[in-house]
Protein backbone atom coordinates (compact mmCIF):
# COMPACT_ATOMS: atom_id res chain seq x y z
CA UNK A 1 0.00 0.00 0.00
CA UNK A 2 1.22 3.39 -0.98
CA UNK A 3 2.02 6.16 1.93
CA UNK A 4 -0.53 8.20 0.92
CA UNK A 5 -3.10 5.21 0.71
CA UNK A 6 -2.25 4.33 4.38
CA UNK A 7 -2.01 7.70 5.49
CA UNK A 8 -5.77 8.26 3.98
CA UNK A 9 -7.04 5.08 5.48
CA UNK A 10 -5.71 5.77 9.15
CA UNK A 11 -7.61 9.08 8.98
CA UNK A 12 -10.64 6.95 8.72
CA UNK A 13 -11.59 7.66 12.81
CA UNK A 14 -9.22 9.93 14.17
CA UNK A 15 -9.18 10.54 18.10
CA UNK A 16 -8.06 13.32 19.66
CA UNK A 17 -6.74 13.12 23.30
CA UNK A 18 -9.09 16.12 25.93
CA UNK A 19 -6.37 16.64 28.40
CA UNK A 20 -8.55 17.03 31.38
CA UNK A 21 -8.43 13.36 31.93
CA UNK A 22 -6.08 11.72 34.30
CA UNK A 23 -3.18 10.27 32.99
CA UNK A 24 -4.24 6.68 33.94
CA UNK A 25 -7.91 7.29 33.08
CA UNK A 26 -6.72 8.57 29.82
CA UNK A 27 -4.48 5.75 29.20
CA UNK A 28 -7.39 3.26 29.90
CA UNK A 29 -9.83 4.90 27.30
CA UNK A 30 -6.95 5.37 24.45
CA UNK A 31 -6.25 1.73 24.74
CA UNK A 32 -10.24 0.89 24.43
CA UNK A 33 -10.46 3.20 21.64
CA UNK A 34 -7.90 1.63 19.44
CA UNK A 35 -8.64 -1.40 20.21
CA UNK A 36 -12.04 -0.51 18.75
CA UNK A 37 -11.38 0.89 15.63
CA UNK A 38 -9.64 4.65 16.19
CA UNK A 39 -7.02 4.28 13.26
CA UNK A 40 -5.27 7.51 14.42
CA UNK A 41 -4.69 9.22 17.62
CA UNK A 42 -3.86 12.92 18.22
CA UNK A 43 -2.01 13.82 21.83
CA UNK A 44 -3.14 17.30 22.64
CA UNK A 45 -2.01 18.81 25.83
CA UNK A 46 -2.39 22.97 25.38
CA UNK A 47 -2.19 23.57 29.02
CA UNK A 48 0.51 20.95 30.50
CA UNK A 49 3.96 21.17 31.38
CA UNK A 50 6.32 19.55 28.93
CA UNK A 51 7.78 17.23 31.63
CA UNK A 52 4.71 15.77 32.42
CA UNK A 53 2.95 15.89 28.77
CA UNK A 54 6.03 13.61 27.81
CA UNK A 55 5.53 11.07 30.47
CA UNK A 56 1.78 10.92 29.50
CA UNK A 57 3.30 11.13 25.51
CA UNK A 58 5.63 8.28 26.17
CA UNK A 59 3.11 5.96 27.60
CA UNK A 60 0.57 6.72 24.31
CA UNK A 61 3.88 6.27 22.23
CA UNK A 62 4.31 2.69 23.60
CA UNK A 63 0.17 2.14 23.21
CA UNK A 64 0.00 3.16 19.75
CA UNK A 65 3.18 1.41 18.94
CA UNK A 66 1.98 -1.69 20.54
CA UNK A 67 -1.25 -1.42 18.34
CA UNK A 68 0.09 -0.15 14.82
CA UNK A 69 -2.13 3.08 15.12
CA UNK A 70 0.01 6.33 13.84
CA UNK A 71 0.27 9.33 17.02
CA UNK A 72 -0.16 12.93 16.04
CA UNK A 73 1.49 15.65 18.67
CA UNK A 74 -0.66 18.83 18.72
CA UNK A 75 1.78 21.76 18.20
CA UNK A 76 4.65 20.50 19.55
CA UNK A 77 7.68 19.60 17.15
CA UNK A 78 10.12 19.11 20.20
CA UNK A 79 7.56 16.54 21.76
CA UNK A 80 7.54 14.78 18.16
CA UNK A 81 10.70 14.21 17.98
CA UNK A 82 11.41 13.40 21.78
CA UNK A 83 8.59 11.02 21.20
CA UNK A 84 9.69 9.62 17.88
CA UNK A 85 5.97 10.09 17.01
CA UNK A 86 4.41 9.90 13.42
CA UNK A 87 3.83 13.47 12.80
CA UNK A 88 2.39 17.02 14.00
CA UNK A 89 -0.66 18.43 14.16
CA UNK A 90 -0.28 22.48 13.58
CA UNK A 91 -3.51 25.14 14.13
CA UNK A 92 -3.23 28.77 12.91
CA UNK A 93 -1.06 29.96 15.89
CA UNK A 94 1.23 26.82 15.90
CA UNK A 95 4.83 26.74 14.46
CA UNK A 96 4.50 27.51 10.41
CA UNK A 97 4.38 24.03 8.73
CA UNK A 98 7.35 24.57 6.02
CA UNK A 99 9.63 25.28 9.68
CA UNK A 100 7.82 21.98 11.34
CA UNK A 101 8.83 20.36 8.23
CA UNK A 102 12.24 21.65 8.40
CA UNK A 103 12.71 20.28 11.54
CA UNK A 104 10.64 16.76 11.33
CA UNK A 105 11.49 16.35 7.89
CA UNK A 106 10.22 14.41 5.01
CA UNK A 107 8.29 11.06 6.68
CA UNK A 108 6.54 12.69 9.32
CA UNK A 109 2.80 13.42 8.93
CA UNK A 110 2.19 16.89 8.97
CA UNK A 111 -1.66 18.36 9.46
CA UNK A 112 -2.66 21.25 9.72
CA UNK A 113 -5.85 22.85 10.42
CA UNK A 114 -7.63 24.29 7.35
CA UNK A 115 -11.81 25.82 7.45
CA UNK A 116 -11.84 27.14 3.71
CA UNK A 117 -10.89 26.31 0.53
CA UNK A 118 -7.99 29.05 0.15
CA UNK A 119 -6.49 27.94 3.42
CA UNK A 120 -6.75 24.45 2.24
CA UNK A 121 -5.05 25.07 -0.83
CA UNK A 122 -2.02 26.98 0.98
CA UNK A 123 -1.83 24.28 3.61
CA UNK A 124 -1.44 21.85 0.47
CA UNK A 125 1.10 23.78 -1.28
CA UNK A 126 2.43 24.31 1.63
CA UNK A 127 3.11 20.42 1.77
CA UNK A 128 0.41 19.59 4.16
CA UNK A 129 -0.47 16.04 3.95
CA UNK A 130 -3.96 15.97 5.26
CA UNK A 131 -6.14 18.97 6.73
CA UNK A 132 -8.30 19.12 9.54
CA UNK A 133 -11.41 20.64 8.69
CA UNK A 134 -13.78 22.24 11.19
CA UNK A 135 -16.05 22.53 13.25
CA UNK A 136 -18.75 20.79 11.02
CA UNK A 137 -21.10 21.42 14.01
CA UNK A 138 -21.27 23.26 17.07
CA UNK A 139 -18.41 22.00 19.28
CA UNK A 140 -18.04 22.63 23.23
CA UNK A 141 -14.67 20.59 23.17
CA UNK A 142 -12.93 23.81 21.43
CA UNK A 143 -13.80 27.37 22.32
CA UNK A 144 -12.38 29.38 20.25
CA UNK A 145 -13.33 26.67 17.33
CA UNK A 146 -15.33 29.58 14.99
CA UNK A 147 -18.40 29.15 13.11
CA UNK A 148 -19.27 25.70 11.71
CA UNK A 149 -19.08 24.87 7.98
CA UNK A 150 -21.76 22.76 8.33
CA UNK A 151 -21.81 19.23 5.48
CA UNK A 152 -21.29 22.10 2.35
CA UNK A 153 -18.23 24.23 4.11
CA UNK A 154 -16.44 20.73 4.67
CA UNK A 155 -17.00 19.57 0.80
CA UNK A 156 -15.87 22.81 -0.73
CA UNK A 157 -12.41 22.30 1.43
CA UNK A 158 -12.50 18.39 0.20
CA UNK A 159 -12.85 19.49 -2.96
CA UNK A 160 -10.38 22.15 -3.22
CA UNK A 161 -7.64 20.19 -2.37
CA UNK A 162 -5.82 16.42 -3.19
CA UNK A 163 -4.79 15.87 -0.10
CA UNK A 164 -6.79 13.80 2.70
CA UNK A 165 -9.56 15.94 4.26
CA UNK A 166 -11.08 14.32 8.01
CA UNK A 167 -13.87 16.52 9.26
CA UNK A 168 -14.11 17.75 12.92
CA UNK A 169 -16.49 19.45 15.61
CA UNK A 170 -19.39 17.96 17.24
CA UNK A 171 -19.41 14.67 15.13
CA UNK A 172 -21.27 11.64 16.91
CA UNK A 173 -22.33 8.25 15.25
CA UNK A 174 -25.96 9.62 14.22
CA UNK A 175 -24.11 12.85 11.90
CA UNK A 176 -21.40 10.66 10.25
CA UNK A 177 -23.24 9.91 6.94
CA UNK A 178 -24.21 13.48 6.84
CA UNK A 179 -20.47 14.22 7.20
CA UNK A 180 -19.43 11.32 4.98
CA UNK A 181 -21.64 12.72 2.43
CA UNK A 182 -19.20 15.60 2.08
CA UNK A 183 -16.82 12.80 0.77
CA UNK A 184 -13.62 13.73 3.57
CA UNK A 185 -11.10 10.48 4.24
CA UNK A 186 -12.75 10.50 7.95
CA UNK A 187 -13.94 12.27 10.92
CA UNK A 188 -12.33 13.31 13.74
CA UNK A 189 -13.84 13.07 17.64
CA UNK A 190 -12.74 13.93 20.86
CA UNK A 191 -15.86 13.96 23.45
CA UNK A 192 -17.57 11.57 21.11
CA UNK A 193 -15.34 8.99 22.67
CA UNK A 194 -13.38 9.85 25.22
CA UNK A 195 -16.16 11.48 26.90
CA UNK A 196 -18.67 8.70 26.49
CA UNK A 197 -20.02 6.10 29.28
CA UNK A 198 -19.19 3.26 27.09
CA UNK A 199 -15.74 3.93 24.65
CA UNK A 200 -15.40 0.80 23.59
CA UNK A 201 -18.62 0.88 21.77
CA UNK A 202 -18.85 4.72 20.78
CA UNK A 203 -15.68 3.70 18.49
CA UNK A 204 -17.11 0.92 17.31
CA UNK A 205 -19.98 2.74 16.40
CA UNK A 206 -18.27 5.52 15.16
CA UNK A 207 -15.58 3.34 13.02
CA UNK A 208 -18.83 1.32 11.47
CA UNK A 209 -20.66 4.16 10.69
CA UNK A 210 -17.76 5.99 8.89
CA UNK A 211 -16.98 2.35 6.83
CA UNK A 212 -20.30 1.87 5.76
CA UNK A 213 -19.99 5.47 4.09
CA UNK A 214 -16.66 3.56 2.73
CA UNK A 215 -17.77 0.67 1.55
CA UNK A 216 -18.32 1.29 -2.71
CA UNK A 217 -16.45 4.64 -2.56
CA UNK A 218 -12.86 3.34 -2.49
CA UNK B 1 39.36 30.98 24.28
CA UNK B 2 37.89 27.99 25.32
CA UNK B 3 34.33 26.95 24.74
CA UNK B 4 33.98 26.57 28.82
CA UNK B 5 35.45 30.42 29.45
CA UNK B 6 33.51 31.53 26.47
CA UNK B 7 30.28 30.05 28.07
CA UNK B 8 31.49 31.66 31.67
CA UNK B 9 31.75 35.14 30.54
CA UNK B 10 28.77 35.50 28.84
CA UNK B 11 27.04 34.48 31.82
CA UNK B 12 28.31 37.43 33.42
CA UNK B 13 25.08 39.78 32.96
CA UNK B 14 22.13 37.17 31.91
CA UNK B 15 18.88 39.04 31.15
CA UNK B 16 15.90 37.21 30.46
CA UNK B 17 12.80 38.81 28.47
CA UNK B 18 9.34 39.89 29.93
CA UNK B 19 6.89 38.92 27.78
CA UNK B 20 4.36 41.16 29.06
CA UNK B 21 5.96 43.81 26.85
CA UNK B 22 5.49 44.38 23.49
CA UNK B 23 7.20 43.34 20.07
CA UNK B 24 8.42 46.62 19.27
CA UNK B 25 9.46 47.63 22.35
CA UNK B 26 11.02 44.00 23.31
CA UNK B 27 13.36 44.46 20.78
CA UNK B 28 13.81 47.93 21.66
CA UNK B 29 14.72 47.41 25.22
CA UNK B 30 16.32 44.36 24.14
CA UNK B 31 18.85 45.93 21.90
CA UNK B 32 19.50 49.15 24.23
CA UNK B 33 20.47 46.11 26.94
CA UNK B 34 22.90 44.24 24.39
CA UNK B 35 24.22 47.26 23.19
CA UNK B 36 25.03 48.67 27.55
CA UNK B 37 26.46 45.28 29.29
CA UNK B 38 24.18 42.34 28.98
CA UNK B 39 26.29 39.26 27.89
CA UNK B 40 23.50 36.63 27.24
CA UNK B 41 19.77 36.97 26.64
CA UNK B 42 17.29 34.45 27.61
CA UNK B 43 14.01 34.18 25.33
CA UNK B 44 11.17 33.31 27.64
CA UNK B 45 7.37 33.39 26.35
CA UNK B 46 5.68 30.88 28.62
CA UNK B 47 1.74 31.89 27.52
CA UNK B 48 2.21 32.98 23.85
CA UNK B 49 1.47 31.38 20.78
CA UNK B 50 4.62 29.52 18.85
CA UNK B 51 3.34 31.59 15.92
CA UNK B 52 3.90 34.82 17.55
CA UNK B 53 6.43 33.68 19.98
CA UNK B 54 8.71 32.74 16.58
CA UNK B 55 8.17 35.90 15.13
CA UNK B 56 9.85 37.83 18.24
CA UNK B 57 12.41 35.00 18.36
CA UNK B 58 13.31 35.33 14.54
CA UNK B 59 13.89 39.26 15.48
CA UNK B 60 15.75 38.66 18.75
CA UNK B 61 17.98 35.73 16.84
CA UNK B 62 19.07 38.48 14.11
CA UNK B 63 19.98 41.35 16.81
CA UNK B 64 21.77 38.88 18.91
CA UNK B 65 23.54 37.98 16.08
CA UNK B 66 24.37 41.00 14.58
CA UNK B 67 25.81 42.21 18.16
CA UNK B 68 27.54 38.64 18.82
CA UNK B 69 25.52 37.25 22.60
CA UNK B 70 24.35 34.46 22.82
CA UNK B 71 20.43 34.13 22.67
CA UNK B 72 19.43 31.03 24.93
CA UNK B 73 15.34 30.45 25.02
CA UNK B 74 13.29 28.93 27.66
CA UNK B 75 11.48 25.19 27.67
CA UNK B 76 10.78 24.87 24.47
CA UNK B 77 13.50 23.08 22.12
CA UNK B 78 11.47 23.11 19.19
CA UNK B 79 11.88 27.25 18.66
CA UNK B 80 15.91 26.42 19.77
CA UNK B 81 15.42 24.27 17.03
CA UNK B 82 13.97 26.70 14.52
CA UNK B 83 15.64 29.82 15.85
CA UNK B 84 18.94 28.20 15.29
CA UNK B 85 19.39 29.43 18.97
CA UNK B 86 22.53 28.71 20.81
CA UNK B 87 20.81 26.73 23.51
CA UNK B 88 18.20 26.16 26.06
CA UNK B 89 17.22 27.02 29.93
CA UNK B 90 14.90 23.99 31.22
CA UNK B 91 13.31 24.08 34.47
CA UNK B 92 11.77 21.62 36.66
CA UNK B 93 8.63 21.05 34.41
CA UNK B 94 9.99 21.42 31.39
CA UNK B 95 11.84 18.93 28.96
CA UNK B 96 13.91 16.60 30.82
CA UNK B 97 18.03 17.52 30.45
CA UNK B 98 18.73 13.81 28.46
CA UNK B 99 16.49 14.01 26.22
CA UNK B 100 17.03 17.99 25.27
CA UNK B 101 20.40 16.77 24.98
CA UNK B 102 19.49 14.30 22.28
CA UNK B 103 17.65 16.81 20.38
CA UNK B 104 19.73 19.54 20.92
CA UNK B 105 23.44 17.74 20.19
CA UNK B 106 26.69 17.98 22.28
CA UNK B 107 27.11 21.98 20.72
CA UNK B 108 24.38 23.71 22.03
CA UNK B 109 23.72 25.18 25.70
CA UNK B 110 21.89 23.49 27.76
CA UNK B 111 21.12 25.60 31.53
CA UNK B 112 19.48 23.67 34.56
CA UNK B 113 17.51 25.66 36.95
CA UNK B 114 18.50 24.56 40.40
CA UNK B 115 18.18 25.58 43.98
CA UNK B 116 20.30 23.26 45.70
CA UNK B 117 23.09 21.47 46.04
CA UNK B 118 21.59 18.11 45.21
CA UNK B 119 19.66 19.16 42.19
CA UNK B 120 22.95 21.00 41.08
CA UNK B 121 25.01 18.15 41.10
CA UNK B 122 22.20 15.92 39.82
CA UNK B 123 21.61 18.72 36.68
CA UNK B 124 25.38 18.64 36.28
CA UNK B 125 25.84 14.78 36.03
CA UNK B 126 23.27 14.71 33.26
CA UNK B 127 25.54 16.87 31.48
CA UNK B 128 24.07 20.70 32.24
CA UNK B 129 26.42 23.42 30.96
CA UNK B 130 25.11 25.77 33.06
CA UNK B 131 23.10 26.06 36.35
CA UNK B 132 20.51 29.16 37.05
CA UNK B 133 20.30 29.16 41.15
CA UNK B 134 17.23 31.20 42.63
CA UNK B 135 15.92 33.14 43.84
CA UNK B 136 18.61 34.74 45.59
CA UNK B 137 16.08 37.00 46.80
CA UNK B 138 12.80 37.48 46.64
CA UNK B 139 11.03 38.38 43.78
CA UNK B 140 7.86 39.77 42.25
CA UNK B 141 8.79 38.47 38.31
CA UNK B 142 8.12 34.43 39.01
CA UNK B 143 5.28 33.72 41.28
CA UNK B 144 6.08 30.17 41.61
CA UNK B 145 9.98 31.12 42.26
CA UNK B 146 9.99 29.50 45.94
CA UNK B 147 11.42 30.33 48.89
CA UNK B 148 14.96 32.75 48.73
CA UNK B 149 18.69 30.98 49.03
CA UNK B 150 20.00 34.32 50.37
CA UNK B 151 23.63 34.79 49.37
CA UNK B 152 24.67 31.57 51.33
CA UNK B 153 22.34 29.70 49.85
CA UNK B 154 23.46 31.05 45.86
CA UNK B 155 27.19 30.16 47.39
CA UNK B 156 26.24 26.37 48.65
CA UNK B 157 25.15 25.75 44.94
CA UNK B 158 28.11 27.46 43.38
CA UNK B 159 30.57 25.14 45.41
CA UNK B 160 29.30 22.30 44.77
CA UNK B 161 29.96 21.73 41.13
CA UNK B 162 32.41 22.91 38.53
CA UNK B 163 30.17 24.44 35.87
CA UNK B 164 29.31 27.94 35.97
CA UNK B 165 26.55 29.43 37.97
CA UNK B 166 24.00 32.66 37.36
CA UNK B 167 22.30 33.96 40.90
CA UNK B 168 18.58 35.10 39.48
CA UNK B 169 15.50 36.21 41.70
CA UNK B 170 15.19 39.98 43.06
CA UNK B 171 18.92 41.50 42.05
CA UNK B 172 19.68 44.76 41.12
CA UNK B 173 22.96 46.88 40.64
CA UNK B 174 23.23 47.42 44.48
CA UNK B 175 22.49 43.36 45.67
CA UNK B 176 25.19 42.67 43.19
CA UNK B 177 28.42 42.82 45.43
CA UNK B 178 26.16 40.82 48.02
CA UNK B 179 25.33 38.26 44.94
CA UNK B 180 28.97 38.13 43.49
CA UNK B 181 30.15 37.08 46.75
CA UNK B 182 28.83 33.99 46.31
CA UNK B 183 31.41 33.60 43.49
CA UNK B 184 29.02 32.98 40.95
CA UNK B 185 29.73 33.16 36.87
CA UNK B 186 27.89 36.45 37.54
CA UNK B 187 23.83 37.81 37.76
CA UNK B 188 20.18 36.84 35.85
CA UNK B 189 17.86 40.06 35.87
CA UNK B 190 14.66 40.72 34.47
CA UNK B 191 12.67 43.48 36.01
CA UNK B 192 16.46 45.22 36.31
CA UNK B 193 17.02 46.22 32.90
CA UNK B 194 13.61 45.21 30.90
CA UNK B 195 11.59 46.95 33.48
CA UNK B 196 14.06 49.92 34.20
CA UNK B 197 13.40 53.65 33.36
CA UNK B 198 16.37 53.55 31.55
CA UNK B 199 17.64 50.39 30.45
CA UNK B 200 20.35 51.65 28.92
CA UNK B 201 21.80 52.94 32.30
CA UNK B 202 20.40 49.75 34.24
CA UNK B 203 22.20 47.33 32.24
CA UNK B 204 25.38 49.70 32.21
CA UNK B 205 25.19 49.93 36.25
CA UNK B 206 24.52 46.37 36.40
CA UNK B 207 27.59 45.06 34.18
CA UNK B 208 29.99 47.46 35.88
CA UNK B 209 29.33 46.24 38.88
CA UNK B 210 29.41 42.68 38.32
CA UNK B 211 32.78 43.67 36.34
CA UNK B 212 34.08 45.00 39.56
CA UNK B 213 33.12 42.22 41.66
CA UNK B 214 35.04 39.80 39.15
CA UNK B 215 38.19 41.85 38.67
CA UNK B 216 41.44 40.08 40.09
CA UNK B 217 38.91 36.70 40.78
CA UNK B 218 39.31 35.58 36.95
Amino acid sequence: MSRHRRLRNSLRLYCLTDERMGDDELLKVARVALENGVTCLQYRAKNMTARRALQQGERLRELCGELGVPLIINDRVDWVLALEADGVHLGDDDMPLPTARRLLGQDAVIGVSASNPAAAQKAEQLGADYLGAGPVFPTETKSDAGRPLGPKGLAAVVQSVDIPVVGIGGINAERVPTVMSAEPAGVAVVSAVMGADDPARAAAGLRAAVDSCCEGVR
